[in-house]
This record gives structure tokens, C-alpha cells and sequence, in this order.
């Protein structure tokens, strides 16, 4: 029989279809391998005046880190940030930022395929971004996250993911936020604190962990295989990462990814790193983590119309499943 | 440049790219036309006993509309309601009810080519198996919607609607009625019943009107053409409807997806019926409406991760080509 689970952070629940044969192949939608090089790629080596001119750039074993704004931006640092009215709605202009963050000078990587410290030098590319962009008082909110295949709309093969700067917070995470706040005003203990050792304790879920991070298949995930990425010691910016902790980093999400690509045969998947809004002081009740969602299954009307999401693969199989990967 | 619009209802922010051409036709998902009759298909004439025993008709102009269990059902009406916690976690029981509402028995049918008193016989069905429904206590909500095309999440083009009856109420719904809560708390009125007037007054995103409903793009739009149906009269339970409110709605539901598949072409669609959750009483800041979400545009992961959508076309001028067709 199916199951209802509700997320511990908020109000959304899964539907879980306990009663359906696992299969972890079903469904999937793999997407080709591409070549190591691709002359018309704007982000593969020799191109790299194609892409714009680099706001910074990094280098790793097998090339360079290159962040450059994207050529179509959503949101633009020019663009005067202005509040207006416009009957009884609310506009803010398009002010922020949007940039490319080129992740290999290859145009096949991922990071299963590069050494540890190309992974984290990513993570370190992510942090010095934030720490820049954070310099701009017109910035409530810097967002990072990667589209890796069609599916999970990727106009290019090329590893890349982006940065948006924005002049608000965005309601995923001011509900998470709120949520946080609610639980700690009710337990004085931060629930993804709480989440840790629930997970630890039952250990069905844990995917892997190292003396820094944890990864698990959260309880109610949205999706089959659905990942997070959680710091062991509670933090709430992840713009203050220590050096050592972005050696652990990049461990985990090396593992990560290896899993996801070897148990779904290449995914589409996105990632998203949910953050404290950069001006907030340091909250005990947030606490910053990755969300790893592979693209495998279409999102219907109900899931729409509703914030629910429909589960056929239970979380504590796709654990049991990557945890012996 | 773009712009930030903030959902009047929610905290949920769309970036509009009010600076690119507008192209009604580009990044559409046609879908095919089918054929009048597929035998293979259980919901077409003929096949009536592959789609399970009905658990009710209804005579329309071309045979019937028909509404049949879920032959995969996501929730059971036999599975006991139990509570129960895994830890921190929470659970309910797989309770409820997953109907599939058949709504021609033709296989090509869209409401765009039927007559306007067979959409009508699709409303009421809606709005009986919702008061047939209600009677069990276990039942907190109602969610009818409908998968239109593959990039909906839809099986099959033989139309059909379906109905999932929850042990709780969605996120969405909640989060809907909590926000209009506080406004009604700050206002003394209705936000949609304002939302209704400002478009009147504004005029530049209505699509259509007649003396019962609504017919609008919404300010923040969350994709291209997306569309919402409102009752000109506040109302907040939609299962009371009137038998003259089911002639206006089903001519201005007609309207809405005649003008939809002229301007993109037949493209995949949801739509969501959010109405009041059954138990409450009449709500004086809740109102009933539909959401009509054409799926011509594929959800990356900054909105995955955010909330946010990204919306390349102005609901203004989207409004506009559909006033003129």
C-alpha cells in the first residue's frame, strides 16, 4: 500500500508507492556521454573568447574554473533596482546577477570523472562568488545551482552550473526559513540538526558521510534517488565554509554524483545549495544544504496543483541501492 | 529589461523578460492530433469494460462521460486511516480515493470541439463525485485536475480529467488560503474578489468575460498563456455551484481552451480546481478558481530550487493575442 510522508522541514507531502517492485533502471532518461571535445561548445577549451570575458577563473588539473556572465541574462547588475506598484501588484526590477560558473575545460566531465580537488575548487569557485556578490547591498539572495542534461534543462552537455544574485529572497527557501524558526521556537534545537541524528540513528537512509558531511536519501523525497547533502556540524552560511570542510565537500559530492550517474546511468539531475539570505547574522535554526534531484519522472497536474509529489521508489531501497554502489 | 511580479496571492516571484520579442509559437509542444477512435484505447466506445466498472455516467451529445477508479491508484478508499511517526518523521496511511473522470467517448475529443452542454456535463460530474466524495470523514480534500498531453504527465489523448481525494489538505491550497487569511486579516476583503476588480479596472489582462466568470492572465504568470478562471461572485466551496454557474463556467472553460489550442497549437496542458477544503465552512477570504497551465517550457533547476519561474512572455500581451483569435 502507498504512503503518505510529510517533509520534516515543510508542509509538503509524498506519496510513496511501497507496493511497486523496486527498479532502479525503470524510467530513466540517460543522456549520451558526449565526446571530450566539442568545437562548436562555447565553454570547451580553444573557444574560450566565445564565452565572454571571464569574471574570474581557476585552475584545476585538467584546465580552468571560468565563471562568465550568461549571454542571456535573466537578471542584470546595470538595471537600477526600483520598487513600484502596478495596480494593486507588486514589480521590483530585473536587478541582480546571473552567471555561468564553467566547471571543466572538457567537454564530458562530471565529477565522478575529475580528481577531488577539481571538485573542490568548484565549491571554493562558489564561495568566492558569494563572498564577492555579497559586497552588493542590493542583493537579498545568492542562489547556486547546476542543470545537468536535457531533462533537467541543460542547453549544453558541457558541465556548468549558475549563480543568480537576486533582490529577494525566493519562497523555497523562505519557507524552509520559516519552518526552521517555528520548529526552534517549539524544540530550541534546529530541525536539520535534529534530521542528522534521526538519520544517523535509524541509518537506513544514509547514502555515505565522511567526518564532514552526511548524504542521505531525505524521508520524503520529491523524487526516486532524491540526495541531500548535509554539514555534520551546524551551519547555517555557506559562504563561510572552512578550508577543510570543502576537502569533505567535494569528497561527498564526488560520491554523490558517482552513485547517481552509475545507479541511473547518467541522469538528467539538478542540484541546488539552499543558503541563509546573505545580510542575515548567523542563525541557530538554518542550516545550509544541497539538494541533489534527479530528472527521471515528468511533473503531472496533480503534483502541480497541489505541492504534492508521487514517490514509486522508497528512499530507504535507493539508499540500500547506492550505499552498495 | 526584466521584471520581478510577485503573485498577489503567495510569495512567489516570476521574472518576466519583458524585453524579448514576443512569439506566441516558438517553444511549443504541439501534440498530435489523434484519430477519432483508437481501439486500443480503454477509454474509447466499444472498450468500456477495459476501463473497470464505472462508478458513475453521464449521457452527453456523443455517448457518455464516464468516471472509473484509478487502475493504479496512488490512494485507496479500503486502507485504514492510521497516524503514525518513524522517528521524527510523519506518516499517514495511503487513504483516499484516485478517480479517473473520462470525459467523452470519443478520442479525440478537447473541449474546443464539443458542444457547450457536454463541457457542462463534465463540470457537474466534477461537482458530484466532490459531494459524493465528501461523505467520508477520512477526506480533507479534493483535487481535480487534468493531464492534457504527454508533457503534462498524460497516458493517453483520450481526454480525461482526475480526481484525488487526500487525508490532508496540498501545500499549495494551504498555502493559498493561509496567505489570503492574512490578507483578509490586514484588508477586510477577499484578495481574489481585489484581484477580480484591479482586472476589470486594468482591462489589459483580461481574455474574456461573461456575467459569472472571469477569464484572466494572470499579473505573474507562471509560464506562457497560463490562464486563470475566476467566479465573479465571491465563492469560496466549489461543490455548491449553481446549475446556472455550471452554464457560464462550462461556456467560459470552452472559451479558455478553443483560444489556448488556436494560439499554441495544441499544446500539453494542466489544469487545477482549487476549491476550499470540504470540511471548512463558507470561507469569506478563500475563492474558488481554475488554473490552466500550458507546459510548452521545461522547469530548470533555479526554479526547482527556488520557487521562482522564469516567464518570457508578458501575460499582457499574452492576453492579447487571445482576445484577438
Amino acid at each position: 500500500m502507498s504512503e503518505l510522508r510529510k517533509d520534516p522541514i515543510l508542509d509538503r507531502w509524498v506519496i510513496t508507492l511501497n507496493d511497486r517492485f523496486f527498479k532502479p533502471a525503470k524510467d530513466t532518461r540517460i543522456y549520451p556521454k558526449p565526446e571530450e571535445h566539442d568545437h562548436e561548445c562555447p565553454f570547451c577549451k580553444g573557444n574560450e573568447s566565445k564565452a565572454g570575458k571571464p569574471i574570474c577563473e581557476s585552475k584545476i588539473a585538467d584546465g580552468l574554473i571560468r565563471v562568465v556572465p550568461n549571454n542571456g541574462p535573466y537578471l542584470r547588475v546595470e538595471a537600477q533596482l526600483k520598487y513600484k506598484c502596478v495596480g494593486m501588484f507588486d514589480v521590483i526590477s530585473g536587478t541582480g546577477a546571473n552567471e555561468v560558473i564553467i566547471e571543466s575545460s572538457r567537454h564530458n566531465s562530471d565529477f565522478d570523472s575529475m580528481d577531488i580537488s577539481s571538485v573542490r575548487a568548484v565549491f571554493q569557485v562558489y564561495k568566492d562568488r558569494m563572498d564577492d556578490l555579497s559586497k552588493d547591498a542590493r542583493i537579498d539572495y545568492m542562489l547556486i545551482y547546476k542543470n545537468r542534461g536535457i531533462k533537467a534543462g541543460a542547453n549544453t552537455m558541457h558541465l556548468h552550473s549558475q549563480l543568480m544574485a537576486l533582490p529577494v529572497i525566493p519562497k523555497s527557501v523562505s519557507d524552509e526559513i520559516s519552518a526552521s524558526s517555528k520548529y526552534f521556537n517549539h524544540k530550541s534545537r534546529c530541525v536539520y540538526c535534529d534530521l542528522i541524528d534521526n538519520e544517523l540513528l535509524l541509518k537506513d537512509r544514509v547514502v555515505a558521510e565522511n567526518s564532514g558531511f552526511l548524504l542521505i536519501t531525505p524521508f520524503a523525497s520529491q523524487t526516486p534517488f532524491e540526495m541531500w547533502v548535509l554539514p555534520r556540524q551546524h551551519a547555517c552560511h555557506y559562504h563561510k565554509i572552512s578550508p577543510v570542510e570543502l576537502d569533505l565537500l567535494a569528497e561527498i559530492m564526488k560520491t554523490a554524483v558517482t552513485k547517481l550517474n552509475k545507479a541511473l546511468a547518467n541522469p538528467s539531475y539538478n542540484y541546488m545549495l539552499h543558503t541563509t539570505p546573505v545580510k542575515y547574522p548567523d542563525l541557530a535554526y538554518y542550516h545550509w544544504h544541497i539538494e541533489i534531484l534527479p530528472r527521471i519522472k515528468p511533473v503531472a497536474g496533480f503534483e502541480w496543483g497541489s505541492g504534492f509529489r508521487i514517490n514509486p521508489t522508497l528512499p530507504e531501497e535507493a539508499a540500500a541501492f547506492l550505499r552498495g554502489l
